[in-house]
């Protein structure tokens, strides 16, 4: 790995010394802010995740808030997702899309209370797309990214970490619902979210000089459960089939290649950014569609660095975004798997390609996501 | 330093396998696309850019297309500055304001044709923020990305590896003039720009598959001249008082405080984005300005890691965005030199202040940009 030069145009979170302290080794830059994707030991932080609790500076997942007079209408006006009658304190997954109706975030949308409201985002400046949206539009409203960082707890017993920290109520919390609270002092917005399938809550940290103190109180409570920093996981993910915005999605992705057609409602009478190209993608059908494939040949030594092209009949038709080994998916190929976009007509279950990763071809099997965990092996 | 992982959410731009092959040892995230920072020889880089002739993959300078009948009015819509009669050809700096006139870009502008323009980027997503007015506001346009990435060649002898390359007519270009060309059969845009203050071409790589191709034919040209890879230059850019967005600007900065006021045009007839507002700080004057900083004590050893506080009579008055040790700078307090906003009653030239560095707390004079040159001192 090369290494990764620091300067003050990449941010740093509240978090980054401590996960420097704790070890971090490698780092990413994630809406412009360094993001730690691992401290030494790939395995173990995948198995503490599936087995037991993390903690993840995730601070980079940055909030773009919409206050004011016009911000439950900007805020509609941004998602085709129908958002019907909306509660303060209940979140939902929106896709974003521009006029093209090419996703270009999918963010949890937090209302906060009536006029306010926070998407909390994936990899793109998606402050700049709603402030130029609310100043041509002449939308009455304030756009803004607020000082607020989150922190991850997740695993099996991340609600039992949640539950030292916060008591009962905390496990009363519905899936994408969140409170306003406060911890020994410390201002946060605790939700029941998170960028894995294995559960646990994620705490927005509304101080941000306050990163080191909550660091260190996760940390404490979570020593009883084993508890160790890690990341938002490379693998995991796969098997999820949990959607890396910039990642998985190009210049031309839309929700329905992205399996996302639920959260878009062409049916709605209000109008929405990139209703009518979405309507046209919906009547002509779509062209690719994300998938997972399992990955014959030797068990992958790391992840995927780049995306690998797709071949059918020496044709490119789609690629694979990421690969992993995965010590849990059993297949006739071993533990190697991916997920990527691919021709519409080559994505039926049990379709076969062949993908030029970075260790030469390979033959690839297409199969739904997410992947099918039943056939679970020993760790190894 | 930590370690950067590699994944494909971040692009690779096409001189990317060069400069990893010449010994990029480190690198950024600039534009969701990886670029080389350094090569393991800081002072020998610098030293080449003053003295000789270096060439960078800058392919994360991305390009904002805006084409179609309304692109004339769009462009200008989105600059304060008045860009009276446009004529293709010749490039111009043009800041980017949103609403509140913050300053939120900073690209070179290329008008290309009658209707189709470059804005050539800075590190934020403006194509977002251009795709949101648009959609917002009506314009007729296509808001694109397209797969356009530049390669600088930058030095005082840079122009003779230009003239190399493609001839006497380059030497004729002016400052931000730019000409669509071939070099063996590839396409490019050739202009006379680059972010250093030491002279040279950017070559605007328009087929990405042909990265290896240009890169081997600029080595070839630039042997005579002992050309060799470096990178964007911390100290180059600090002595020369060019800004860094993100670095030096943060979620306020304003063109005014960033001395770039001569790019405001309030008197405009015509409307664009942050007129109000950049009206609203002229009146009141600025309240801070970007200045030039001697910092006292031992020689740096590396460039500041993140902004450094300044204080003044124990109040934090600002920040030092960046900081280096330049081997050309002479000053009473040795050659550690530094840029940043401080407040505007304490810009004067000689003005005395504190800032907590990485390395303790240290005496800072205030100085304007870009730095005097003149008592160069010895190579070491």
């Amino acid at each position: 790995m090369p290494q990764l030069s620091l300067g003050a145009r990449v941010r740093k979170s509240p978090f980054f010394d401590r996960a420097v302290g704790a070890g971090a080794a490698s780092f990413t830059v994630y809406n412009h802010m360094y993001m730690p994707t691992g401290y030494g030991d790939p395995l173990g932080e995948y198995w503490r995740l599936i087995e037991g609790v993390s903690m993840w500076d995730v601070g980079c997942e940055r909030q773009v808030e919409i206050s004011g007079p016009d911000a439950d209408k900007l805020v509609r006006y941004l998602t085709p997702r129908d958002l019907g009658k909306i509660q303060p304190g209940q979140g939902r997954y929106v896709p974003i899309c521009n006029a093209a109706g090419t996703l270009i975030n999918d963010p949890v949308l937090l209302p906060l209370e009536d006029g306010r409201y926070w998407f909390s985002i994936a990899d793109s400046d998606m402050l700049l797309w709603a402030q130029g949206i609310a100043l041509a539009g002449g939308y009455d409203v304030s756009v803004s990214e607020p000082e607020v960082s989150p922190l991850a707890i997740q695993g099996p017993k991340a609600m039992e970490v949640a539950e030292a920290l916060f008591g009962g109520w905390v496990r009363e919390l519905k899936y994408f619902a969140f409170r306003e609270t406060q911890l020994e002092g410390i201002p946060l917005v605790v939700a029941r979210s998170g960028w894995s399938k294995q559960g646990g809550v994620e705490l927005y940290l509304c101080d941000g000089a306050k990163g080191g103190s909550l660091w260190d109180l996760v940390a404490e409570a979570g020593k009883p459960f084993d508890i160790a920093p890690g990341c938002p996981n490379g693998i995991e993910r796969i098997e999820s089939g949990l959607i890396s915005l910039g990642t998985d999605t190009d210049e031309t992705a839309n929700p329905f290649e992205m399996g996302l057609g639920k959260y878009v409602s062409l049916d709605r009478e209000d109008d929405f950014a990139g209703k009518v190209a979405l309507g046209e993608v919906a009547n002509q059908g779509v062209r690719r569609r994300f998938v997972g494939f399992h990955i014959s040949g030797e068990r992958l030594q790391s992840g995927s660095q780049h995306r690998w092209k797709l071949l059918h009949k020496n044709k490119c038709v789609g690629f694979i975004s990421a690969a992993a080994f995965s010590p849990r998916v059993k297949s006739g190929a071993g533990g190697n798997i991916g997920v990527g976009l691919v021709e519409a007509e080559l994505a039926e279950e049990g379709q076969r390609l062949f993908t030029e990763s970075e260790a030469g071809t390979r033959e690839v099997t297409v199969t739904a996501l997410p992947f099918d965990l039943s056939g679970r092996i020993e760790r190894s």
